[in-house]
């Protein structure tokens, strides 16, 4: 798991529909798309996500949707991304299968802990940076949080909040496999041209990194 | 299925937990307990219907959670309840399996006839009259249109909107076989007392009913 996993925030859209911010996102390249929805009914909900899945199935990107496993069941989805107050990670698990991606968001060191023992398939280390999209949260773990995070888990490590081209950069190097971005696309002038720079970006410094190391 | 169909409101249940009204109204003889929480967060959500399963299980009463199929599988909950901006019908009970209660809201008569092509164990009218808990639906059927609905569909009717001691007896005689309420007991200031009163009544006008059908 690697590369830029783009999190769908309609009211970050600039009044664009948030198919086509995702589809500008997946022909530049982005490697992993997470429909999150915090204000839509159901039935709304999960008109979105079918979409999104017609859209990225045949691409074979990863569509992911935030908290909601009906949602996931219903339209196939190829995993969910839980934090601490959605669904116990092992719930979670039994409902979706073992074939399925399942991150769990980590935002104290007692969390970080605790997902050791667990078979999540990522970590979502949030928020790096503060965030204006996610105020719900603890307190940005920093570079240095993230670096300590990477000695001490064996979890891939999907990194957001405030990330975009100025500190991708340091956030790769800190030990993140995965840049996920929410404003950096959502919120830019051209998603595509956003996500080309910022996928670039990604791989020339990622590559420099599995050398280093 | 008949009887008095608890649907819970917590903002409605004048700072007294769920659990509570629950425990007390299904100690009245209350025969079905719908869980409603339109505001929680799904790990809240979870354990409000984990522990009314606790209490409901052993008494054999079916919990129905509403709309959030994700909950009712969780839990193992005896079924859910779908309004029309849910997760549509088909879906649901692919989800569901075979073996669980679905109810499904109708609004309009066009929810009416659709329903009619599927196998729904029972359809919500609603609202019956004008609620206050509500206020998200069309407008109320009313006695009238509850007879219309009786006439035309071959599933169990359960009442709701509005209904209490005042009403129970005209909407049992219009055909519902279900009494559901919020207020009436959520927010009596003693639900044991009020539910006792509702099974009562439910109980004396039916059996009534029974014997003239």
């Amino acid at each position: 798991m690697k590369g830029i996993y783009l999190v769908t925030d309609e009211k970050a859209s600039l009044g664009r529909p948030v198919l086509s911010v995702v589809s500008e996102a997946v022909r530049a390249g982005v490697s992993c798309v997470q429909l999150r929805e915090k204000n839509k009914g159901t039935n709304e909900f999960l008109k979105e996500a079918a979409a999104l899945k017609q859209l990225l199935e045949p691409l074979r990107i990863p569509l992911i949707i935030n908290d909601r496993i009906d949602i996931a069941l219903a339209v196939e989805a190829d995993g969910v991304h839980i934090g601490q107050s959605d669904m116990p990670y092992k719930t979670a698990r039994r409902l979706m299968g073992i074939d399925t991606i399942i991150g769990l968001s980590v935002e104290t060191w007692e969390d970080v802990e605790r997902a050791e023992e667990l078979d999540v398939d990522y970590l979502g280390v949030s928020p790096i940076f503060p965030t204006p999209t996610k105020t719900d949260t603890q307190s940005p773990w920093g570079i240095d949080g993230l670096r300590s995070i990477r000695a001490f888990s064996r979890h891939p490590l999907v990194a957001i909040g405030g990330l975009g081209e100025s500190n991708l950069r340091d956030v790769v190097e800190a030990g993140a496999d995965v840049i996920a971005v929410v404003s950096a696309i959502c919120s830019a002038p051209d998603p595509f041209d956003a996500s080309r720079r910022l996928v670039e970006m990604f791989e020339t410094v990622y590559s420099r990194e599995e050398k280093r190391s």
